[in-house]
């Protein structure tokens, strides 16, 4: 198996007659999908998403790709195809549209829908071509096929990519539900069809793939949703995705069914079931839905309320009701589902308000005791299936960790992929497809581009570790002014502390310190600024240290006057 | 079912003839477990444990019990039982014994050998009072027994207390491993035996209430680690908690049969399979287990590393390896298992450590993929045969969050105890037992007490307030000098900012605003050193927010001279 190695240079030039895979996001994290192909000096972009931060990027909003390796190309990129509408997989497109905004866009209905809702409020019209499953589109030299894929939300699609270097297929997230809700299957009778053809390059979804079996059907919850609106007495609370136009579709059958009447909460979740209701992926039976403001003129067993912050969002309406700091005041009796996954990092947020909603007497459904959610990605069972029907020459893991992408290649090879074809990559690392092979070639650059305010890419490493120390330890700034002409000191040292865990008052034993050293240093002629601010530090950090043993940021801030 | 009211009061007094229950950590969280018991005057402590801190802690140590309520009555105290040698159980014992070194501690031999090793490091020889399974003490007013519990460490013990006020049966953590390693059993004979005299009020482990049916048996995990062991070709790298002495033993026997030779490495791991090897749980053959530094010695095919840092936790050696940054170089083809649970909250972290060995080529074996852990608390289908076999009168949830301590009063409602006599306290609430019911009757103090180096209790929420502004916003401060007689300003505006993600060069801007306000207020008068802070804080809060969208904390110094 074909693993990158740290010391990969730069790439070479693309052979000729070669097609060039560069992952620029996704690969080594789950989110922030993105793919650039190049074949003949042109590019083609699959999906373009954003990846949401953890706990080691604090006060960061999003995680772009890095655009930098196509930055100088962009009027070589003949256009964008999403390949569904999930902010991992179309999120960044407004920081790339930025750009340049005529990057046509190549989606579905939905997803387009989706694309174009979040452009207008980077008030960018995009230029779009609107593709169906089974259609052909030529998008500059890419010939591109569109195959309909099943998961979490509707519309989605695989692309085919043809070119003289061979034929690549892109996944985008998929799973092989057998009885999906819109009987739209994944096409395997396309993918077999491409196999005979034969796959020159599979580019295949590895989330699920460390996970073994087969991902239960969407359908298999509605039954569970009966079971608990059939013992709900008071309200019920349904928090999940706000794209999963499926799951809602149950809860809104399953409400209706019990006489439950339904009111949309959440900004996002108001408009994406606007969207899906309007261009028919979500049925709504006349009267179900109402607005949440008229829940109060009917009786607590006739409500249901679907709202998001199932991932335990603090500002989401679910959190603010565990805190009692929402409208809704929930009561014994009271049940709560939440029809989502927990994304890993989520859990402490996430138990935190089951904790909060069953100290006020919530019955609270998660996926941890109750079957109230099932993946969107295939499972290792799925993909051998997949793997089997296309037979791919050569495989590349997309979409996940280090472990998934390696648990999906060991798939491949199991099912016949010869070992030496089955391509680990990482973001940044450039594959190209020459002559039947998949060979890493070197690597361009792919770091984290972070989104914090309005700022995009100004945080940088640098200011994330000081967050961190600052997080962990707070901070201790002390102030010295001194007289430019004579070199003396004529105010302070004036100490102020935030988060440092000693009390004010303490800083008293630190004075007489800090006045020795800078007497002394005074006797010596030492009169530099910062030489100074050294010794303040050095001073001040040992105390510290010798009566706390603590860290925090030490900031010597020494003014001539 | 009994819930607590946040309008809780302070108790009134014990009636007399009564016996209070006071949980001081534990209930509400999993950890710091602590739990006072008073009858006529005296208390009665069972366990003093820490809770190690979550991400909304940043910087913290170790949080502990507050021990405020009982602090004027140190006196008072009789003993401490500790059910077993656990951190979340022992780890508050050096704290508490820091104000008062000669109360006795009650334990088994291992529990006592753990808690005196810790006890050394902190330079305090306890009393002590080594009891065994099915033996009976005097303890001031109260008549504890001792009956045996199998948990995921030796030696763990329950406490039955009598008083004139009625039995009470603590169970500490358990689980009923029906064919566990060292053929201790939770000794349901005497559980049976204690239901026939009527306990009036149990007190019971809630960590996996929520989860059905029954742990397998610790010695399931044997036939993996020989299917793991027999695939390896080169080193085995196997982390697990220090005080696992079954896991590990399990471990150990397993190298054995495969030929290889085990070396521990980590301080905690060192230390505690020491004393237990020393005592005899752990069985060694003799020159299984060899010191690390003779490793390199040895062919890879026949190593074991014993490790520490099952949790990710950063500084341990799994994680340096991970990194790189350790002188174990995982290559191709090492197999590394996590022979652990996954604490919640620890995922990513975890996860950043099995991605980093995958990287290096590690085949990586863990709780996900492989059956390599069981837990060492009852699930529900256990939970359910001890509540049977006990019949309380009144139960008590221990050991847990809101969720966890819910779905254990239910289970005992439904094998029928009356649903108001299933209690669910938190920390702080207090339950009084008389005449054969338990009640709510107060609320005493029980928030958290960080420990922060070597400060314990000094840090506060707004101390942890400060570090989560700063961490996820980082600070501006502002420097100006102000001539005291003339009012001017002399020196400054001085900015230095730090994690605001906001490039040095572009505070440039902010300066002429400064200068414009502060030589505005110049004009007016103003010259108050607050006011003038006040002033730069408005101005430069402004321009972050307009410009940037940011909220970093802001430090306005004037200082006059």
């Amino acid at each position: 198996m074909s693993h990158p190695h740290p010391e990969l240079g730069p790439p070479p030039p693309l052979p000729k007659g070669g097609l060039r895979v560069t992952p620029l996001g996704g690969l080594g994290e789950i989110g922030r999908n993105m793919t650039v192909f190049e074949y003949g000096g042109r590019l083609l972009i699959v999906d373009c998403g954003v990846l949401f931060p953890e706990e080691e990027q604090p006060g960061i909003d999003l995680i772009l790709p890095d655009f930098s390796s196509i930055r100088n190309r962009l009027d070589d990129i003949d256009g964008i195809v999403l390949t569904h509408g999930h902010e991992d997989h179309i999120g960044g497109v407004p920081f790339l549209l930025r750009e340049k905004p005529d990057i046509p866009l190549i989606g579905s209905k939905l997803t387009l829908a989706l694309i174009e809702a979040k452009l207008q409020e980077h008030r960018i019209r995009p230029y779009t071509l609107e593709v169906r499953e089974g259609e052909r589109e030529r998008i500059g030299p890419f010939d591109c096929e569109f195959i309909s894929v099943n998961h979490s939300i509707p519309d989605a699609l695989a692309v085919a990519i043809r070119t003289p270097a061979g034929l690549a297929v892109h996944t985008g997230d998929f799973k092989m539900d057998q009885l999906p809700l819109d009987g739209r299957l994944t096409d395997l009778r396309a993918f077999a069809r491409l196999g005979e053809e034969g796959i020159d390059l599979l580019l295949s979804d590895s989330t699920n793939a460390e996970v073994p079996g087969f991902v239960p059907p969407e359908r298999d919850i509605s039954q569970v949703l009966h079971q608990v609106f059939g013992r709900a007495r008071r309200r019920i609370i349904v928090a999940s995705f706000a794209s999963h136009v499926h799951r809602i579709q149950q809860i809104l059958d399953a409400a209706h069914e019990h006489g439950r009447r339904v009111a949309f909460v959440g900004r996002s979740m108001v408009r994406n079931m606007g969207i899906a209701r309007d261009l028919g992926y979500l049925k709504v039976p006349a009267g179900l839905v109402v607005d949440v403001k008229t829940l109060d003129d009917l009786p607590e067993s006739e409500v249901v309320l679907v709202c998001t912050g199932s991932q335990g969002e603090p500002m989401a309406a679910l959190s603010r009701m565990a805190n009692r700091d929402h409208q809704i005041r929930i009561v014994q009796g009271d049940t709560v589902i939440l029809a989502s996954s927990l994304i890993p990092g989520n859990e402490n947020a996430v138990y935190r308000v089951i904790n909060g909603l069953t100290r006020w007497g919530a019955n609270v459904v998660h996926k941890g005791n109750a079957k109230v959610h099932v993946s969107g990605h295939s499972s290792a069972g799925e993909l051998l299936y997949f793997y089997n029907i296309c037979q791919p020459r050569n495989l590349m893991p997309v979409h996940g960790e280090w472990r998934h992408l390696r648990a999906n290649a060991e798939l491949g090879a199991q099912t016949g992929v010869p070992h030496e074809r089955c391509v680990i990559a990482e973001d940044g690392v450039v594959v190209d497809l020459h002559k039947g092979k998949a060979n890493i070639v070197g690597k361009v650059q792919a770091g984290y581009v972070y989104v914090d305010g309005l700022s995009v890419g100004d945080v940088t490493e640098a200011a994330l570790k000081d967050r961190r120390i600052l997080g962990d330890e707070g901070f201790i700034s002390i102030f010295v002014v001194v007289d430019s002409t004579t070199g003396k000191i004529t105010g302070g040292p004036h100490i102020q502390a935030r988060g440092s865990g000693i009390d004010d008052a303490n800083f008293g034993a630190l004075t007489p310190r800090l006045d020795e050293a800078l007497a002394k240093a005074a006797q010596d002629g030492v009169a530099e600024v910062h030489q100074l601010q050294q010794l303040v530090r050095r001073t001040a950090g040992k105390w510290v240290s010798d009566t706390y043993r603590r860290r925090p940021m030490i900031l010597p801030v020494v003014v001539e006057v």
